[in-house]
């Protein structure tokens, strides 16, 4: 018998790092939190221990700082970006890198409507992030927005599903929607303004959101989807996912009293999962 | 030998509930999560399983909902004094209770600036809670914020401190100062608008961490306690705790290159912690 | 221009269920957390609204509790199985079904060394999960062991790997070794006990991580893998992921003090993160 | 208006630290996270940011490492002890350190049932903890046990409770009961084994839970705390706290189905908080 590795690669994850940019007393942040995954010549690493070929992670780590002073991080697309091509074009023996990358929002303190010069309040649990992959000749984008939680009190509803034996949900034509958004894009193009559309998804998510009558979670994720495809000509294809976070309406009957949709017991589990994957048509 | 019990209370922790009200095309929404715990003659439930005075903790969660329908939950603090009244009445074995409650915030979602009527965008981390005990005749009332997570750039530092043969630290008189800043707070009189002075609060949280010249975390500690006690009349005490949220400068020096303060490291522990309680006194 | 679906599922997550098993004094208990994901023709879900082959994910879950309670449980992958073939068999709209299950891990009380018949000690974070997709035709079963958290506090090296102008790491032939590690692998045939493989692999996972001298974790994850394609012969493949979780030496040199691998910074991030997939050659 | 500082601590919290104990090939490990809090004559650096007196809290990590690396640190308490003694007689502007210590636990991984010299596998989520509170003259312990999460299958009831019109829950003589298990206690004298008697009062817990037939929570956590009292002579108080950890029981009754006590639905929240504080008298 012999034993033959199929696939393996290797990195630093959960590299944390802050840039600073100070060009005016308006001071700009990122933060980020990067992982690096590399792929290649490695078969004598696993079978014989010979180290010579493996940069080390801990080398990576300190290459995510040099490489964060070297660049403007403008957004985590080129940053990325360019931290991917170091990689690749220093180290023969990789064939493939990775590098994923996820923001922490900050907004500015507004002060009587004014926005700070240097302080900032945390931007929640909601997350951008970026995933770039190259092996020195491609060099594949995709963004996406995470943890964008949301909620809408009426102008939802449920029916005409199937019902079996152990169907025991009410049909509903008003209920509360809650779902934690998370949408993943490619680009139709290179050469785009990554901030821009970021911002320019998640504004549409919100909207569709807010405004479409929802027959089903399905029925709002792919009109979400549809108006992204639609409005958003640098996007090709865009995954979403909506988790359903259930309000449950309390049975206040049992105490001879009415819920007109108002008490509910907000649950974490078990959660509906809805997802999936639209691409425009031209 | 014999064994006394010095002391004992049960309860009902994390009931979820949120109430909708539907008044006008604008909805309001309420979160919570509530605890309620009870004090008082449970001697024999201990000693013999006698349960003949358990009020069972399924029950106080069920009150919890029927009692949400009934009163109008303006406020954590009024929704949980109300609660408080309710238990303390109708339970004579009862000799104290107390309810916690935290408010998961919620903001409307803006479409061309302006607030939706029923769709809204998590509120983030930071929460609003209090705390009601009451033993039928008097009622204290706390209330806090936490998790308001804040970060500035410049306009910070450390020096001038104790050195020893274990100091490494080096003076700075320019650091990036982060922290997740929880206030709590008591009332001077019992007649008060509690979401007013919530949101004043907060607001002078914020100014205070945006523009004072920080020379230590304590001192911004004490300026922000400060300023609350003087600008908010119906405060007589307040303890604030700051973590240091430590964003350590990276050592770009061993690559030859220069960190004039733009390349952190965020890190999450270890994590200073500072904490006071201010009076004011008149 | 138009929007095509290119992918879509849908389902609950994180159904929870136990079944206590009460043959005779001796009980068993598995503890389980079900999720459900369907695909399938569901078109005219998303584009208009028309959820009349919609099975409810309500529904789903509460099919889990009923058959949890007509199956016997014995292992997480035959449930899956059955509540699999159950979904493709009473869902013509459905085109495949695919069960992830994680099962909570409970060990017997021991008392004088006897284990208890109905108590139980929680295992851990360490988890046994199995994932189940079927199409109605066919079937695939993969299971794995997560958080399997270990340490040694020698017999492991890094050294002679690649230097450059980033790296700072200094070489070690004695370091202290963490991993919290997940494998996941496929069956050479379907005939086989579940339960007796994943034992199996956990014993020669802890056996090869204690006895194996490490020369780098790559070498000790393939280590592990061959051991185990070479004594389970009913594993076709595994996947094999060990994040390193650095323990950092404490530079006790600074302040005149030795160091001779005594103490250590446990830290959570960054971690290295090395994976594999290897497959036995007949 | 002036303002008073009512109170103040500062310090560092979640310092990690692990001591790799060699004095032979079997290899001792303790894996700790520690927090410091100082209380003293801080004054002036709230009220005029002057660092003079100030300890920084880099400092103190640092003195953590240096004194884990003097001490033998045989169990969190005397380590604790060592290091509340070393803050308060090198800073003579304190006036009390309060030490918080909770141990990581490890187990051997045991090959052919022999325990390895050198490698260990996680003790799961369950901690041993300590505080240590010094003034300089006066020194006290207190030791604790958090996180033991048990599970019985019967021999569990609750009835006879109160009725009201809130009330839904059904009286049971056979429940599950699950609990996650915190115990605090002090000692009667100084002169003790610390690790021998958390021993004793984890191997009392585990026993009394499997063992005792439980009318109530309260019941069941009383005779846990009677029983350590009667058997651990070294302990004079013992504080216990028993969140209900709810295994409801599924309605298989609308699917025509029985359900004996056989499939559950583990919840995480609401959860029954119960505690009480048992004191010997002698």
């Amino acid at each position: 018998m012999s034993v033959i590795i199929l696939q393996n690669n290797y990195g630093k994850s959960n590299v944390r790092v802050m840039k600073v940019t100070k060009n005016s007393e308006v001071h700009e942040i990122k933060e980020m939190t990067v992982g690096i995954q590399l792929e290649g010549d490695f078969e004598t690493v696993h079978t014989e221990g010979d180290n010579r070929k493996v940069l080390p992670t801990d080398t990576m780590k300190n290459t995510v700082y040099a490489l964060a002073k070297e660049n403007p991080v403008k957004s985590i697309e080129e940053f990325s970006i360019y931290l991917a091509k170091y990689f690749i074009e220093n180290n023969k023996q990789v064939s493939s890198v990775t590098i994923e990358n996820t923001e922490t929002l900050w907004n500015r303190i507004s002060l009587n409507g004014k926005p700070h010069n240097h302080s900032f309040v945390s931007g929640g649990n909601e997350k951008r992030f970026t995933k770039v992959i190259t092996d020195g000749e491609n060099i594949s984008v995709t963004s996406g927005i995470k943890d964008l939680l949301v909620l809408k009190t009426t102008a939802s509803g449920f029916e005409n599903y199937i019902k079996d034996k152990f169907t025991t949900l009410k049909e509903t034509s008003d209920r509360v929607f809650s779902t934690s958004i998370k949408a993943v894009w490619q680009y139709a193009n290179q050469d785009v303004n990554y901030l821009k559309i970021s911002n320019d998804i998640r504004k549409i998510i919100l909207e569709t959101f807010a405004t479409h009558h929802s027959l089903s979670v399905q029925q709002t994720l792919y009109e979400t989807g549809k108006n992204i495809l639609e409005e958003c000509k640098d996007v090709s294809e865009i995954s979403i996912t909506m988790p359903n976070k259930h309000y449950l309406l309390f049975n206040l009957g049992q105490f001879g009293m009415e819920n007109n949709n108002e008490i509910f017991i907000p649950t974490d589990e078990p959660f509906g999962l809805i997802e999936a994957k639209l691409k425009r048509e031209n």
